[in-house]
């Protein structure tokens, strides 16, 4: 019997405050949400699924350190670490297994400090823009890929 | 009786070429798997779908014309004039609907010259580095959206 | 009896649009709009003119190369190829006559990439900003300079 | 009976020297020639005129602040102040009338240093290029954009 | 009996008008000069040559995919594209065959923008500044590697 | 009876160690010195106040969260993070009430990376250079704004 | 019996039209209301303070010179001068008092020519955003720092 | 008797993982390996030394501050942090013994974002590409300068 | 008998403080000296000379257009303004005598914003760094050139 | 009966050791190799020819300075002095016949410091990618232009 | 019985000055200082050893030919050359044996223009600050890699 | 009796070619010439000289070393090597004399890369434009410092 493919959902700074702030960009959705409608999309896609949110960038590296072992993908919202840490940048990059970066909203038709990305060049791919479909697209790219591959 | 929500998928200079040209990058797949895979996503989504390559510039920007009453999302893979034609963002900043960036490769993680989209601040989000799945991704987007918003 | 100073209104990419583009820039009018006001303009000054859009690079191009014996001036609006095509430039360079640039909106005003001009160093002048009113300004300075020299 | 639309035409440093100044860039015009043909045009046009030059942007800036109650418009020539003085564009940004700026030459054909204007961006349009012609055009503009608000 | 190799000579936007344009620059000599100058120079080296030119970079783009299964080089004179075109280089990095990029004036002795070109990284070589010689001198040159090669 | 206004005063990493370090830039007062000053500061104006500091960037992102029901104003002195901090800047993005940037050296005549302030943007104000009277200086500012709005 | 600490207060170019010019970001108080709240400020400190405004960069400097004997301290909001008079610095570097530098608007958070300070290295510290208060504020700290030295 | 010379190893984020991530680069060592290797070489030189690794930016600043008063040099891999951290450059510049930086791979030789240390300014010195023996070797250097100075 | 070439000392802002002015920079000579020794030095080499300072960029610019029938040579020393006024370049570019450029210290010793001279392109020749020694060097230079000539 | 036209082949610093050195990107050729099939390309051209190699910049300047009246073309490999060497440049300059820059190899396709070359703006032509053939290539260009100009 | 590891020491322009230049910088030690302190280092672990001083580019490149055969490693201080030198850096790149970059002094702490280094991407590894110790360092960093790799 | 100043006079790259090198830049004077005028001017001021030319960068430093001792002051022209020679500016900085930067022609009214100087910041003074009296003023002003001084 195959063992099911785990995805761990990583998510940076500030994230754990969605709902709240700036309603026009990020929408309602509260991370709860977030993670509710992640949890349900892995269901459907017969994938196993973890969620975390932490704003210290130390607390994401040493998840991602642990998540070696345990895990054969991350996908990851590092919000403004994104544009800033080489630190967490070199954590997913001895990752094994895929890197795939999210966005809830659009960051390249935000501010010009938005628009690059430490992380997009170690990633297999990126999803921005969806608000939480950023997520669900994510899971079914894995989806996807790994039945391709099976 | 609702009408369908109908999608235009653009393919800019050289995506004709596909599955000849650095599989390293692009894959093995052809421009027409992809618009199989494209369509059948589109029908289990229950969405209208129609499909083109070109690669003139102009040629996309009379398609693009010619689309403002008759589709309600653009998914658009420009291809090399993602980087440099403002006469292609021009005309999809006047369409009507939604726009969504999509690359089968993960542009980013490429020459520096690739890094800079002249499409992504008009577009509502990016798909890049799944492959065919970038459309596909895409197409459940507009799926995701338009259901969400019925 | 000397003959007319003959006008060639050249007009690029989505310009074909106009009325329908983000009035909040562009205003109401159309492009057949402006024709009817650059014809009227010209005839009010015994100007000969012509008037032609074309979303395509080569087209504009090749219009500009059948010019070069038939017209006296180039009044052009080359939106978004003002700032990235050299082959226009180039083009126009080689137009033995003189060449004016007009825009409808104050493109300095705007994005930063529409900042740079790649064809005012080739132009006679400028008029930017003053809607259709650009294009009239630069068919009075054709009159007026014209008779300046006769 | 409706009120006459007032023009203050404004002249900024070195422009008094006109037609003693590199005859090739700027013609044998000389400044008094300049004002005379704006007092026609206007008059032509039924608008109101004022015209001043002054080399101290202090004088020019003492100029706007007057001018606030007293012109509609103000068509500056700021010469090399154009691409230096912050304080002279905020003075033009609390004028409550529309600013046009003009050039005699083409100052995007010229030195690096005069590719970049401050005022451009608080105008509604520039007219560059066409000797004394770029005042008398700013003053059709007027006339034109009044009109047709009448 | 070896086949022989076949090139294409390919020459971008404004070409056409070779011999009217800035003599200085360019030489009185017309494309159709050269275009005898390369025929006879390849009959001289027993290598089989077409030759073409258009304005429109789609059509380039198109003639590149068509030469794919037909020739073995490309010595291309892009003119303007040189220095703007993703899309061009995207088509000549997918061509099986070598490319040579030639230019008939030095275009690194002439305007900042012309000093980068896209084309360079993905060419063989680069024959600039001969005027007509260097499209003979490239073709020497596939003669000189292909019997290096033999 | 109205409520006291409630400022949080925030410090970032190595402020614990003021009084040791660099007291030609900095002066000899230590951190508990300035936590009695702001005390006493508020108390005059009749401010509550609240006084913290830490070296992780995750715990101040807490501490933001956490202030964002609990306090009007936060007066940060972010340190080093002012500079890189795109995570902080967005946590004090979030916060519903008015953030003040204070420094106690002059940043901005120190090392050239110390000039851009990401946190600035996202502030009412910045008081600089005054030791820890910048402190008081923006405690002055709160109970100026808040009886002026009274 | 210790002499009064004398400081200036000096604004630039376009702050006698405070009350008129873009309320939004200066608000409503003119030039008048701060000179009072000034006054009154350092009346209650004890200071003896004086106020000037000029349009004029020539101006300003000759009053630089003439407080170097007469004031212990310069406060000065040099406007649209701030970032573009290397001659005002030169004079503020030269007067032997301490210079604080002041802004009604938070500077750093308006347009990208705005951020750079040419004044700021020179002074002891800056104080901007907070309308009139920012004034205020300065007296203040020249009063704390006055004190601490007595 | 003299008392020996106390050095503090601090090592940054992800050095920890040493030994599983691209050995290509750092090779197979662990962390473990370099901490019995730095022991080793200090116990030859007759040198205390202590040795730790945090992931978290926090807390290499508050290990660095404890450190003031227990070590007389500090070596330090700051990994990812060395290129972005403004916070531990200051940390260490309060440090009031001295510091060297290490590093394992050459930086310089690595991508573009890694050429850049915020540390090098306030170290003494810098190791940088030798491996374990960039530690080491910084070991014999506080050896050498120690007994200089002894 | 011919007449005696004449020359124009103009000194720009600040430098009617010298003597008061970082003595470590400038010297403590005063404006004063530097004439006395500019005419002894005139004297010396039978020059007609004239010396005036002003801090006000409009004065320099009436003085030197007034200048233009009466003066053969200028000798400025912009100060601050060298760096920044472009209208003050357009001025000297205007006399149709030579311009040369001095300065009392050596300027691109000092901050970077005083390496870029805007007055070099239009000046014979730059004299700077000699103390007053600049100004009497110039003299000199202009008695030279002279006398080649005569 | 006319003189033979003289070429000097010029070779900077390391070319020496070719066939040693990164046999991949300057394949396995000697610099003996290379001058044999230069002398007898110029012979088959009847054309004269010295050929020279030197590692320091001086000694190939003094070449050059002694070239000038020996010599009618200078061919010149600078590799990596065409990057740095103004001095170079400066001697090329004033050469009175013409210089043709060669590579072996494709510099723009290398590290970006090989991108920029300070002998491309006064040659008359580059050739280079195409080994040992970029100089017979330039032999045959002077025969060309010396024939057709005979 | 294996063959003693062979070292070239190299020391660039002005390093024969040594004790003589900057004290502060540099320290009172003479090159004869380092190169006995080189000597006794390299016998002490059983290395052979050579030491030169060269101020001329092209002297050291000759020297770098000449050593490819004849040393295992080259330790060089290339002093001012370091940050400007191709011809260097392609010299050392062709060097068959392991490149380490020394200096005296921390570059990284003085000018800009001594930040960038052309040598460090073709070194093994660099060593900087450490005075004469960084020569004796880099001596042993021989000695460890090549005992570990025997 | 005190001894007589002793002045080295230096000259790099080409300048042994003055006087067959673009006349209309550097005039018709050859380097003989400026040697004589500048012994004359020394036997004026009763100064010793010495005058020397070297086109190899080496030559020149090591002329530099050997003046230590036997020079109070050089004057330099290092032609093109000012612009990127380190080496040289290091060199002249462990002079223990004055240095004096001179130029033929104005070089910051020539190309772009003459107009960074690596040798302004560590001379006294810089003389340039006025051909051979660049020399001799120089000579001048240490006539002038020396006598000052004395």
């Amino acid at each position: 019997m195959q063992q099911q493919t785990k995805i761990l959902v990583m998510n940076g700074p500030n994230l754990n405050m969605l709902g709240t702030r700036e309603p026009g960009i990020y929408g309602h959705l509260t991370l709860a949400d977030i993670e509710a409608k992640c949890r349900s999309a892995a269901k459907a896609s017969n994938l196993a699924i973890d969620f975390m949110q932490a704003n210290a960038e130390g607390t994401l590296i040493d998840t991602i350190h642990d998540a070696c072992n345990k895990f054969d993908w991350i996908i990851i919202n590092a919000a403004g670490l994104t544009h800033t840490s080489v630190a967490l940048r070199d954590a997913l990059a001895l990752f094994p297994g895929d890197v795939i970066e999210v966005h809830i909203s659009n960051t390249h038709a935000r501010e010009e400090f938005r628009h690059k990305s430490l992380i997009t060049a170690i990633s297999k791919g990126v999803v921005a823009g969806f608000g939480v479909s950023s997520y669900t697209m994510a899971i079914s790219a894995v989806a996807d890929i790994t039945n391709a591959g099976a």
